[in-house]
Protein backbone atom coordinates (compact mmCIF):
# COMPACT_ATOMS: atom_id res chain seq x y z
CA UNK A 1 0.00 0.00 0.00
CA UNK A 2 1.80 3.19 -1.13
CA UNK A 3 0.23 6.59 0.28
CA UNK A 4 0.22 8.85 -2.65
CA UNK A 5 -1.30 11.89 -0.62
CA UNK A 6 -3.09 12.76 2.73
CA UNK A 7 -5.06 15.60 4.11
CA UNK A 8 -6.00 16.56 7.01
CA UNK A 9 -10.02 16.64 7.33
CA UNK A 10 -12.48 16.92 10.36
CA UNK A 11 -9.65 16.02 13.30
CA UNK A 12 -8.17 13.06 11.06
CA UNK A 13 -6.60 12.07 7.54
CA UNK A 14 -7.78 11.36 4.68
CA UNK A 15 -5.08 9.14 2.83
CA UNK A 16 -5.22 8.19 -1.22
CA UNK A 17 -3.20 5.73 -1.69
CA UNK A 18 -2.90 2.51 -4.20
CA UNK A 19 -1.70 -0.59 -3.95
CA UNK A 20 -1.11 -4.29 -6.27
CA UNK A 21 -4.34 -6.16 -6.50
CA UNK A 22 -4.09 -9.99 -7.34
CA UNK A 23 -7.33 -10.16 -8.80
CA UNK A 24 -7.16 -7.49 -10.84
CA UNK A 25 -3.82 -7.99 -11.93
CA UNK A 26 -3.51 -3.86 -11.86
CA UNK A 27 -2.75 -1.37 -9.14
CA UNK A 28 -5.70 -0.20 -7.29
CA UNK A 29 -6.44 3.54 -6.09
CA UNK A 30 -8.48 4.00 -3.22
CA UNK A 31 -9.08 6.46 -0.22
CA UNK A 32 -9.15 5.62 3.22
CA UNK A 33 -9.99 8.09 5.78
CA UNK A 34 -8.99 7.27 9.46
CA UNK A 35 -11.27 9.57 12.23
CA UNK A 36 -9.01 11.31 15.11
CA UNK A 37 -7.41 9.22 17.58
CA UNK A 38 -5.02 5.66 17.32
CA UNK A 39 -7.42 2.98 16.46
CA UNK A 40 -8.36 -0.29 15.76
CA UNK A 41 -11.27 1.73 14.04
CA UNK A 42 -14.02 -0.99 13.33
CA UNK A 43 -14.54 0.69 9.17
CA UNK A 44 -17.26 1.51 6.38
CA UNK A 45 -16.84 0.11 2.94
CA UNK A 46 -17.77 2.86 0.37
CA UNK A 47 -18.60 1.53 -3.40
CA UNK A 48 -18.96 4.42 -5.54
CA UNK A 49 -21.51 4.63 -8.99
CA UNK A 50 -20.95 4.55 -12.52
CA UNK A 51 -18.11 6.69 -13.52
CA UNK A 52 -16.58 7.39 -10.35
CA UNK A 53 -13.15 7.31 -9.31
CA UNK A 54 -11.84 6.95 -5.77
CA UNK A 55 -12.33 10.48 -5.80
CA UNK A 56 -15.89 11.45 -6.04
CA UNK A 57 -16.97 10.67 -2.45
CA UNK A 58 -14.04 11.97 -0.66
CA UNK A 59 -14.63 15.52 -1.75
CA UNK A 60 -18.73 15.35 -2.39
CA UNK A 61 -19.96 13.13 0.05
CA UNK A 62 -19.07 15.26 3.37
CA UNK A 63 -19.22 12.18 5.33
CA UNK A 64 -16.08 12.61 8.02
CA UNK A 65 -17.85 14.62 10.03
CA UNK A 66 -19.91 11.91 11.13
CA UNK A 67 -16.88 9.02 10.82
CA UNK A 68 -15.13 11.42 12.77
CA UNK A 69 -18.11 11.82 15.79
CA UNK A 70 -18.42 8.20 15.90
CA UNK A 71 -14.70 7.00 15.64
CA UNK A 72 -15.25 4.77 12.17
CA UNK A 73 -13.17 4.66 9.37
CA UNK A 74 -13.92 4.84 5.51
CA UNK A 75 -12.24 2.77 2.47
CA UNK A 76 -13.35 3.90 -0.64
CA UNK A 77 -11.86 2.13 -3.40
CA UNK A 78 -12.23 2.84 -7.16
CA UNK A 79 -14.96 1.33 -9.73
CA UNK A 80 -12.60 -0.82 -11.41
CA UNK A 81 -9.04 -1.49 -12.90
CA UNK A 82 -7.52 1.23 -14.98
CA UNK A 83 -5.00 1.34 -17.39
CA UNK A 84 -4.24 1.09 -21.40
CA UNK A 85 -3.46 -2.34 -21.07
CA UNK A 86 -7.12 -2.67 -19.16
CA UNK A 87 -10.33 -3.35 -21.66
CA UNK A 88 -12.09 -0.32 -21.56
CA UNK A 89 -15.90 0.67 -23.36
CA UNK A 90 -16.74 4.18 -25.14
CA UNK A 91 -19.91 3.99 -22.88
CA UNK A 92 -19.93 5.67 -19.40
CA UNK A 93 -21.47 2.10 -18.24
CA UNK A 94 -19.18 -0.28 -19.38
CA UNK A 95 -15.51 -1.28 -18.92
CA UNK A 96 -13.82 1.59 -16.75
CA UNK A 97 -15.32 2.88 -13.98
CA UNK A 98 -18.29 0.62 -14.35
CA UNK A 99 -16.56 -2.80 -13.05
CA UNK A 100 -20.24 -3.52 -11.16
CA UNK A 101 -18.99 -5.31 -8.23
CA UNK A 102 -18.68 -8.89 -10.22
CA UNK A 103 -15.74 -11.02 -11.43
CA UNK A 104 -16.24 -11.05 -15.32
CA UNK A 105 -15.84 -14.41 -16.95
CA UNK A 106 -16.27 -12.89 -20.81
CA UNK A 107 -13.36 -11.64 -23.14
CA UNK A 108 -12.24 -9.08 -23.11
CA UNK A 109 -12.99 -8.21 -19.43
CA UNK A 110 -12.24 -11.60 -17.46
CA UNK A 111 -8.33 -10.94 -16.69
CA UNK A 112 -8.86 -8.01 -15.15
CA UNK A 113 -12.60 -7.15 -13.89
CA UNK A 114 -12.75 -8.82 -10.81
CA UNK A 115 -13.96 -6.27 -8.58
CA UNK A 116 -16.18 -9.02 -6.46
CA UNK A 117 -13.30 -10.61 -5.64
CA UNK A 118 -11.28 -7.15 -5.18
CA UNK A 119 -13.82 -6.09 -2.89
CA UNK A 120 -14.40 -9.09 -0.82
CA UNK A 121 -10.53 -10.13 -0.45
CA UNK A 122 -7.86 -7.80 -1.50
CA UNK A 123 -9.29 -4.73 -0.57
CA UNK A 124 -9.67 -5.88 3.01
CA UNK A 125 -6.45 -7.49 3.22
CA UNK A 126 -4.90 -4.81 2.25
CA UNK A 127 -6.31 -1.99 4.04
CA UNK A 128 -6.40 -4.16 7.47
CA UNK A 129 -2.53 -4.74 7.00
CA UNK A 130 -1.58 -1.07 6.10
CA UNK A 131 -3.83 0.74 8.65
CA UNK A 132 -4.53 0.33 12.42
CA UNK A 133 -8.35 -1.03 11.23
CA UNK A 134 -9.73 -4.14 13.49
CA UNK A 135 -11.96 -6.29 11.05
CA UNK A 136 -15.18 -5.03 11.79
CA UNK A 137 -16.65 -4.05 8.58
CA UNK A 138 -19.57 -2.64 6.93
CA UNK A 139 -20.62 -1.93 3.55
CA UNK A 140 -22.91 0.89 1.86
CA UNK A 141 -22.54 2.59 -1.91
CA UNK A 142 -24.38 4.16 -4.44
CA UNK A 143 -26.28 3.48 -7.34
CA UNK A 144 -23.99 0.61 -9.07
CA UNK A 145 -21.60 0.77 -5.65
CA UNK A 146 -25.46 0.27 -3.53
CA UNK A 147 -25.71 -2.93 -6.10
CA UNK A 148 -22.06 -3.82 -4.95
CA UNK A 149 -22.84 -3.29 -1.42
CA UNK A 150 -25.96 -5.34 -1.25
CA UNK A 151 -25.16 -8.05 -3.03
CA UNK A 152 -21.79 -8.46 -1.53
CA UNK A 153 -22.83 -8.74 1.85
CA UNK A 154 -25.84 -10.90 0.98
CA UNK A 155 -22.82 -13.42 -0.34
CA UNK A 156 -20.39 -12.42 2.07
CA UNK A 157 -22.66 -11.70 5.56
CA UNK A 158 -19.58 -12.75 8.14
CA UNK A 159 -17.31 -10.32 6.10
CA UNK A 160 -20.12 -7.46 7.28
CA UNK A 161 -22.30 -6.17 10.20
CA UNK A 162 -24.37 -3.96 8.40
CA UNK A 163 -25.21 -2.76 4.99
CA UNK A 164 -26.99 0.18 3.53
CA UNK A 165 -27.52 1.87 0.18
CA UNK A 166 -28.37 5.32 -1.69
CA UNK A 167 -30.55 4.74 -4.88
CA UNK A 168 -29.25 1.21 -5.34
CA UNK A 169 -29.83 -0.69 -8.81
CA UNK A 170 -31.77 -2.96 -6.59
CA UNK A 171 -32.24 -5.62 -9.11
CA UNK A 172 -29.60 -5.68 -12.72
CA UNK A 173 -30.94 -8.71 -14.15
CA UNK A 174 -33.95 -6.56 -14.88
CA UNK A 175 -32.77 -2.98 -15.87
CA UNK A 176 -30.95 -2.19 -18.62
CA UNK A 177 -27.58 -0.90 -16.95
CA UNK A 178 -27.46 -4.35 -15.19
CA UNK A 179 -28.49 -6.30 -18.50
CA UNK A 180 -25.80 -4.23 -20.73
CA UNK A 181 -23.50 -4.87 -18.03
CA UNK A 182 -23.90 -8.49 -17.12
CA UNK A 183 -24.55 -9.19 -21.04
CA UNK A 184 -20.98 -8.20 -21.13
CA UNK A 185 -19.34 -9.16 -18.18
CA UNK A 186 -20.78 -12.68 -17.57
CA UNK A 187 -22.34 -13.36 -20.61
CA UNK A 188 -25.97 -14.55 -22.36
CA UNK A 189 -26.29 -17.23 -19.96
CA UNK A 190 -29.19 -15.26 -17.74
CA UNK A 191 -28.36 -17.83 -14.67
CA UNK A 192 -25.20 -16.96 -14.30
CA UNK A 193 -26.84 -13.31 -13.24
CA UNK A 194 -28.99 -14.60 -10.54
CA UNK A 195 -26.07 -14.61 -8.25
CA UNK A 196 -25.61 -10.94 -8.60
CA UNK A 197 -28.61 -9.47 -8.45
CA UNK A 198 -29.34 -8.17 -4.80
CA UNK A 199 -33.47 -8.63 -5.03
CA UNK A 200 -32.82 -12.74 -6.02
CA UNK A 201 -30.07 -13.38 -3.54
CA UNK A 202 -32.45 -11.77 -0.49
CA UNK A 203 -35.15 -13.63 -1.88
CA UNK A 204 -33.00 -16.74 -2.08
CA UNK A 205 -31.40 -16.19 1.57
CA UNK A 206 -32.30 -19.23 3.81
CA UNK A 207 -31.69 -16.73 6.56
CA UNK A 208 -31.92 -12.65 6.82
CA UNK A 209 -28.15 -12.13 8.01
CA UNK A 210 -29.01 -8.35 9.04
CA UNK A 211 -31.17 -6.81 11.02
CA UNK A 212 -32.15 -3.99 9.03
CA UNK A 213 -31.03 -3.25 5.54
CA UNK A 214 -31.41 0.65 5.02
CA UNK A 215 -32.06 2.17 1.82
CA UNK A 216 -32.52 5.70 0.97
CA UNK A 217 -34.00 6.66 -2.36
CA UNK A 218 -34.94 9.63 -4.00
CA UNK A 219 -38.29 10.42 -5.68
CA UNK A 220 -36.79 12.83 -7.98
CA UNK A 221 -34.22 10.18 -9.13
CA UNK A 222 -34.27 10.63 -13.03
CA UNK A 223 -33.16 7.05 -13.11
CA UNK A 224 -36.14 5.55 -10.51
CA UNK A 225 -38.46 3.65 -12.43
CA UNK A 226 -36.09 2.51 -15.45
CA UNK A 227 -33.01 1.47 -13.42
CA UNK A 228 -33.26 1.31 -9.87
CA UNK A 229 -36.78 0.13 -8.64
CA UNK A 230 -36.29 -0.16 -4.95
CA UNK A 231 -39.84 -1.67 -4.63
CA UNK A 232 -37.79 -5.11 -6.00
CA UNK A 233 -35.71 -4.62 -2.91
CA UNK A 234 -38.70 -4.51 -0.65
CA UNK A 235 -41.08 -6.75 -2.28
CA UNK A 236 -38.05 -9.43 -2.06
CA UNK A 237 -37.05 -8.88 1.80
CA UNK A 238 -40.76 -8.97 2.77
CA UNK A 239 -40.90 -12.40 1.11
CA UNK A 240 -37.88 -13.92 3.64
CA UNK A 241 -38.24 -11.66 6.77
CA UNK A 242 -34.94 -9.88 5.99
CA UNK A 243 -36.14 -6.20 7.68
CA UNK A 244 -35.47 -3.55 5.39
CA UNK A 245 -36.64 0.00 5.87
CA UNK A 246 -36.94 1.85 2.44
CA UNK A 247 -37.26 5.58 2.80
CA UNK A 248 -38.30 7.45 -0.18
CA UNK A 249 -37.07 11.65 0.23
CA UNK A 250 -38.97 13.49 -1.60
CA UNK A 251 -37.91 16.00 -4.39
CA UNK A 252 -33.97 14.16 -3.75
CA UNK A 253 -32.42 13.57 -6.93
CA UNK A 254 -29.63 11.06 -8.16
CA UNK A 255 -26.74 13.53 -7.27
CA UNK A 256 -24.18 13.44 -4.38
CA UNK A 257 -26.41 16.40 -2.72
CA UNK A 258 -28.96 13.55 -2.05
CA UNK A 259 -26.19 11.60 -0.62
CA UNK A 260 -24.48 14.21 1.10
CA UNK A 261 -28.21 14.78 3.06
CA UNK A 262 -28.13 11.68 4.40
CA UNK A 263 -24.89 9.96 4.70
CA UNK A 264 -24.53 11.30 8.49
CA UNK A 265 -27.24 8.88 9.08
CA UNK A 266 -25.79 5.78 7.34
CA UNK A 267 -22.62 6.52 9.38
CA UNK A 268 -24.90 6.45 12.53
CA UNK A 269 -26.64 3.22 11.40
CA UNK A 270 -23.37 1.64 10.77
CA UNK A 271 -21.64 3.05 13.75
CA UNK A 272 -24.06 1.09 16.38
CA UNK A 273 -23.87 -2.27 14.43
CA UNK A 274 -19.79 -1.81 14.74
CA UNK A 275 -19.71 -0.85 18.07
CA UNK B 1 -32.19 35.57 -13.07
CA UNK B 2 -32.54 32.27 -14.99
CA UNK B 3 -32.47 29.39 -12.91
CA UNK B 4 -30.46 26.60 -14.90
CA UNK B 5 -30.84 23.59 -12.57
CA UNK B 6 -31.96 22.76 -9.01
CA UNK B 7 -31.19 20.04 -6.43
CA UNK B 8 -32.67 19.05 -3.50
CA UNK B 9 -30.02 19.44 -0.48
CA UNK B 10 -30.14 18.63 3.48
CA UNK B 11 -34.21 20.08 3.07
CA UNK B 12 -33.25 22.82 1.13
CA UNK B 13 -32.99 23.37 -2.55
CA UNK B 14 -29.52 24.59 -4.44
CA UNK B 15 -29.84 26.43 -7.78
CA UNK B 16 -27.58 27.00 -10.13
CA UNK B 17 -28.77 30.20 -12.44
CA UNK B 18 -27.02 33.21 -14.31
CA UNK B 19 -28.29 36.24 -14.73
CA UNK B 20 -26.87 39.36 -16.80
CA UNK B 21 -24.43 42.09 -14.90
CA UNK B 22 -24.49 45.66 -15.96
CA UNK B 23 -20.57 45.64 -14.13
CA UNK B 24 -19.37 43.29 -15.71
CA UNK B 25 -21.27 43.11 -19.13
CA UNK B 26 -21.99 39.48 -19.26
CA UNK B 27 -23.60 36.78 -17.81
CA UNK B 28 -22.77 35.77 -14.56
CA UNK B 29 -23.54 32.33 -12.89
CA UNK B 30 -23.86 31.48 -9.47
CA UNK B 31 -25.48 29.22 -7.41
CA UNK B 32 -27.80 30.01 -4.25
CA UNK B 33 -28.82 27.52 -1.59
CA UNK B 34 -32.06 28.03 0.19
CA UNK B 35 -32.73 26.52 3.31
CA UNK B 36 -36.03 24.64 4.08
CA UNK B 37 -39.25 26.79 4.63
CA UNK B 38 -40.30 30.47 3.18
CA UNK B 39 -37.64 32.57 4.14
CA UNK B 40 -37.34 35.82 3.87
CA UNK B 41 -33.96 34.13 5.21
CA UNK B 42 -30.64 36.55 6.14
CA UNK B 43 -27.85 34.85 3.75
CA UNK B 44 -24.16 34.70 3.43
CA UNK B 45 -22.81 35.76 0.47
CA UNK B 46 -19.72 32.82 -0.13
CA UNK B 47 -16.59 34.13 -2.40
CA UNK B 48 -14.26 31.71 -4.23
CA UNK B 49 -10.46 30.92 -3.82
CA UNK B 50 -8.28 30.58 -7.75
CA UNK B 51 -9.35 28.91 -10.58
CA UNK B 52 -12.67 28.02 -9.24
CA UNK B 53 -16.43 28.51 -10.20
CA UNK B 54 -19.47 28.82 -8.77
CA UNK B 55 -19.38 25.03 -8.01
CA UNK B 56 -16.74 24.09 -6.08
CA UNK B 57 -18.68 25.46 -3.17
CA UNK B 58 -21.70 23.50 -4.20
CA UNK B 59 -20.00 20.41 -4.33
CA UNK B 60 -17.53 20.19 -1.65
CA UNK B 61 -17.76 22.79 0.85
CA UNK B 62 -20.02 20.18 2.74
CA UNK B 63 -21.96 23.99 3.85
CA UNK B 64 -25.60 23.24 3.37
CA UNK B 65 -26.42 20.81 6.75
CA UNK B 66 -25.48 24.33 8.61
CA UNK B 67 -27.25 26.53 6.38
CA UNK B 68 -30.32 24.32 6.76
CA UNK B 69 -30.25 23.89 10.54
CA UNK B 70 -29.63 27.59 11.09
CA UNK B 71 -31.95 28.88 8.38
CA UNK B 72 -29.45 31.06 6.24
CA UNK B 73 -29.14 31.37 2.64
CA UNK B 74 -25.70 30.60 1.11
CA UNK B 75 -25.44 32.64 -2.22
CA UNK B 76 -22.01 31.73 -3.92
CA UNK B 77 -20.53 33.70 -7.26
CA UNK B 78 -18.27 32.95 -9.70
CA UNK B 79 -14.74 34.15 -9.46
CA UNK B 80 -14.94 36.30 -12.87
CA UNK B 81 -16.77 36.82 -15.44
CA UNK B 82 -16.49 34.15 -18.61
CA UNK B 83 -16.51 33.85 -22.20
CA UNK B 84 -14.53 34.34 -25.27
CA UNK B 85 -15.08 38.08 -25.78
CA UNK B 86 -13.93 38.28 -22.11
CA UNK B 87 -9.68 38.52 -21.78
CA UNK B 88 -7.92 35.98 -20.26
CA UNK B 89 -4.62 34.53 -19.69
CA UNK B 90 -3.16 30.96 -19.62
CA UNK B 91 -1.98 31.42 -16.10
CA UNK B 92 -4.31 30.28 -13.21
CA UNK B 93 -3.44 33.49 -10.82
CA UNK B 94 -4.98 35.83 -13.41
CA UNK B 95 -7.38 36.38 -15.90
CA UNK B 96 -11.14 33.72 -15.83
CA UNK B 97 -11.35 32.53 -12.88
CA UNK B 98 -9.01 34.89 -11.01
CA UNK B 99 -11.04 38.25 -11.13
CA UNK B 100 -9.30 39.08 -7.29
CA UNK B 101 -13.18 40.95 -6.63
CA UNK B 102 -12.05 44.35 -7.90
CA UNK B 103 -12.65 46.53 -10.33
CA UNK B 104 -9.86 46.53 -12.69
CA UNK B 105 -9.02 50.16 -14.80
CA UNK B 106 -6.41 48.74 -17.34
CA UNK B 107 -6.82 47.39 -20.73
CA UNK B 108 -7.54 44.31 -21.77
CA UNK B 109 -9.03 43.72 -18.35
CA UNK B 110 -10.74 46.99 -17.75
CA UNK B 111 -14.42 46.40 -19.47
CA UNK B 112 -15.29 43.05 -17.57
CA UNK B 113 -13.17 42.47 -14.62
CA UNK B 114 -15.17 44.44 -12.70
CA UNK B 115 -15.92 41.82 -10.00
CA UNK B 116 -15.72 44.55 -7.02
CA UNK B 117 -19.29 46.28 -8.25
CA UNK B 118 -20.47 42.85 -9.42
CA UNK B 119 -20.48 41.33 -5.85
CA UNK B 120 -21.65 44.91 -3.88
CA UNK B 121 -24.30 45.74 -6.08
CA UNK B 122 -25.00 43.83 -8.95
CA UNK B 123 -25.45 39.78 -7.36
CA UNK B 124 -27.16 41.91 -4.18
CA UNK B 125 -29.90 43.41 -6.20
CA UNK B 126 -30.19 40.32 -8.72
CA UNK B 127 -30.24 37.94 -5.62
CA UNK B 128 -32.18 40.02 -3.17
CA UNK B 129 -35.03 40.56 -6.16
CA UNK B 130 -35.24 36.67 -7.39
CA UNK B 131 -35.30 34.97 -4.09
CA UNK B 132 -36.99 35.39 -0.94
CA UNK B 133 -33.93 36.79 1.07
CA UNK B 134 -34.01 39.29 3.98
CA UNK B 135 -31.16 42.45 2.82
CA UNK B 136 -29.24 41.18 6.23
CA UNK B 137 -26.23 39.96 5.08
CA UNK B 138 -22.66 38.41 5.84
CA UNK B 139 -19.68 37.40 3.43
CA UNK B 140 -16.46 34.74 3.57
CA UNK B 141 -14.30 33.25 1.46
CA UNK B 142 -11.45 31.18 0.47
CA UNK B 143 -7.89 32.17 -0.16
CA UNK B 144 -8.56 34.94 -2.95
CA UNK B 145 -12.01 34.72 -1.67
CA UNK B 146 -10.83 35.59 1.54
CA UNK B 147 -9.12 38.74 0.38
CA UNK B 148 -12.62 39.42 -1.41
CA UNK B 149 -14.38 38.87 1.81
CA UNK B 150 -12.82 40.86 4.40
CA UNK B 151 -12.06 43.75 1.78
CA UNK B 152 -15.51 43.86 1.17
CA UNK B 153 -16.59 44.44 4.28
CA UNK B 154 -14.26 46.67 5.04
CA UNK B 155 -14.80 48.56 2.28
CA UNK B 156 -18.94 48.62 2.67
CA UNK B 157 -19.31 47.65 6.34
CA UNK B 158 -22.97 48.47 6.13
CA UNK B 159 -23.54 45.97 3.88
CA UNK B 160 -22.69 43.35 5.91
CA UNK B 161 -23.68 42.42 9.48
CA UNK B 162 -20.07 39.92 9.72
CA UNK B 163 -17.23 38.52 8.20
CA UNK B 164 -14.90 35.49 8.10
CA UNK B 165 -12.77 33.82 6.14
CA UNK B 166 -10.58 30.74 5.59
CA UNK B 167 -7.28 31.30 4.62
CA UNK B 168 -7.51 34.60 3.03
CA UNK B 169 -4.72 36.50 1.33
CA UNK B 170 -3.96 38.93 4.20
CA UNK B 171 -1.61 41.44 2.10
CA UNK B 172 -1.98 41.20 -1.40
CA UNK B 173 0.44 44.32 -1.97
CA UNK B 174 2.89 42.24 -0.29
CA UNK B 175 2.78 38.90 -1.82
CA UNK B 176 3.15 37.46 -5.31
CA UNK B 177 -0.22 36.12 -6.29
CA UNK B 178 -1.43 39.98 -5.19
CA UNK B 179 1.66 42.06 -6.94
CA UNK B 180 0.76 40.27 -9.86
CA UNK B 181 -3.21 40.36 -10.28
CA UNK B 182 -3.29 44.11 -8.83
CA UNK B 183 -0.53 44.83 -11.18
CA UNK B 184 -2.42 43.81 -14.21
CA UNK B 185 -6.21 44.85 -13.28
CA UNK B 186 -5.18 47.88 -11.30
CA UNK B 187 -1.75 48.88 -13.26
CA UNK B 188 2.29 49.54 -11.88
CA UNK B 189 1.23 52.90 -9.35
CA UNK B 190 0.66 51.00 -5.59
CA UNK B 191 -0.95 53.45 -4.32
CA UNK B 192 -4.30 52.53 -6.71
CA UNK B 193 -3.56 49.11 -4.73
CA UNK B 194 -3.78 50.40 -1.11
CA UNK B 195 -7.77 50.28 -1.20
CA UNK B 196 -7.72 46.71 -2.22
CA UNK B 197 -5.70 45.44 0.91
CA UNK B 198 -7.75 43.97 4.03
CA UNK B 199 -4.60 44.44 6.30
CA UNK B 200 -4.30 47.89 4.82
CA UNK B 201 -7.89 48.37 5.29
CA UNK B 202 -8.26 47.51 8.39
CA UNK B 203 -5.24 49.62 9.43
CA UNK B 204 -6.14 52.75 8.00
CA UNK B 205 -9.73 52.38 9.38
CA UNK B 206 -11.11 54.87 11.52
CA UNK B 207 -14.08 52.81 13.14
CA UNK B 208 -13.53 48.70 14.10
CA UNK B 209 -16.88 48.08 12.15
CA UNK B 210 -16.96 44.68 13.44
CA UNK B 211 -17.98 42.57 16.96
CA UNK B 212 -14.96 40.15 15.64
CA UNK B 213 -13.76 38.78 12.54
CA UNK B 214 -13.24 35.06 12.04
CA UNK B 215 -10.04 33.30 9.96
CA UNK B 216 -9.26 29.86 10.23
CA UNK B 217 -5.81 29.14 8.37
CA UNK B 218 -4.31 25.54 8.36
CA UNK B 219 -0.49 25.39 9.69
CA UNK B 220 0.05 22.65 6.47
CA UNK B 221 -0.80 25.34 4.26
CA UNK B 222 1.82 25.33 1.25
CA UNK B 223 0.81 28.89 0.25
CA UNK B 224 0.74 30.35 4.23
CA UNK B 225 4.49 31.48 3.95
CA UNK B 226 4.54 33.45 0.67
CA UNK B 227 1.13 34.01 0.05
CA UNK B 228 -1.06 34.11 2.62
CA UNK B 229 0.81 35.61 5.62
CA UNK B 230 -2.61 36.23 8.67
CA UNK B 231 0.39 37.68 11.01
CA UNK B 232 -0.39 40.97 8.61
CA UNK B 233 -4.39 40.90 9.39
CA UNK B 234 -3.72 40.29 13.15
CA UNK B 235 -1.23 43.12 13.64
CA UNK B 236 -3.45 45.29 11.63
CA UNK B 237 -6.44 44.49 13.42
CA UNK B 238 -4.28 44.91 16.95
CA UNK B 239 -3.16 48.24 15.88
CA UNK B 240 -6.78 49.88 15.43
CA UNK B 241 -8.88 47.92 18.12
CA UNK B 242 -10.95 45.43 15.78
CA UNK B 243 -11.32 42.36 17.47
CA UNK B 244 -9.99 39.37 14.91
CA UNK B 245 -9.74 35.73 15.85
CA UNK B 246 -6.95 33.71 13.91
CA UNK B 247 -7.24 30.16 14.49
CA UNK B 248 -3.89 28.50 13.63
CA UNK B 249 -5.24 24.80 12.81
CA UNK B 250 -2.94 21.83 13.18
CA UNK B 251 -1.72 19.86 10.31
CA UNK B 252 -4.92 21.66 7.49
CA UNK B 253 -3.66 22.42 4.04
CA UNK B 254 -5.39 25.09 1.56
CA UNK B 255 -8.01 22.25 0.05
CA UNK B 256 -11.45 22.45 0.44
CA UNK B 257 -10.99 19.53 3.12
CA UNK B 258 -9.94 22.51 5.35
CA UNK B 259 -12.64 24.13 4.91
CA UNK B 260 -15.15 21.31 4.96
CA UNK B 261 -13.82 20.99 8.70
CA UNK B 262 -14.57 24.23 9.87
CA UNK B 263 -17.64 25.72 7.88
CA UNK B 264 -20.56 24.59 10.27
CA UNK B 265 -18.50 26.70 13.17
CA UNK B 266 -18.55 29.99 10.44
CA UNK B 267 -21.45 29.38 9.36
CA UNK B 268 -22.97 29.28 12.80
CA UNK B 269 -20.64 32.58 13.57
CA UNK B 270 -22.67 34.41 10.71
CA UNK B 271 -25.78 33.21 11.79
CA UNK B 272 -25.64 34.81 15.40
CA UNK B 273 -24.88 38.04 13.57
CA UNK B 274 -27.81 37.34 11.33
CA UNK B 275 -30.60 36.84 13.77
Amino acid sequence: MEILKQHRVHGGTLNYAHHQSASTGTKMTLSVYMPPGKGPFPYLIWLSGLTCTEENFTTKAGAYSAAAKHGVAIVAPDTSPRGERVADDPAYDLGQGAGFYVDATQTPWAPYFKMESYVARDLIEAVEGAFPLAPRRSIFGHSMGGHGALTLAMKYPDLFKSVSAFAPIASPTRCPWGEKAFGAYLGPDRDAWRGHDASLLIEAGKAAPFDDILIDQGTADAFLKEQLKPELLEAAAGKVGQKLTLRMQEGYDHSYFFMASFVSEHVAFHAARLA
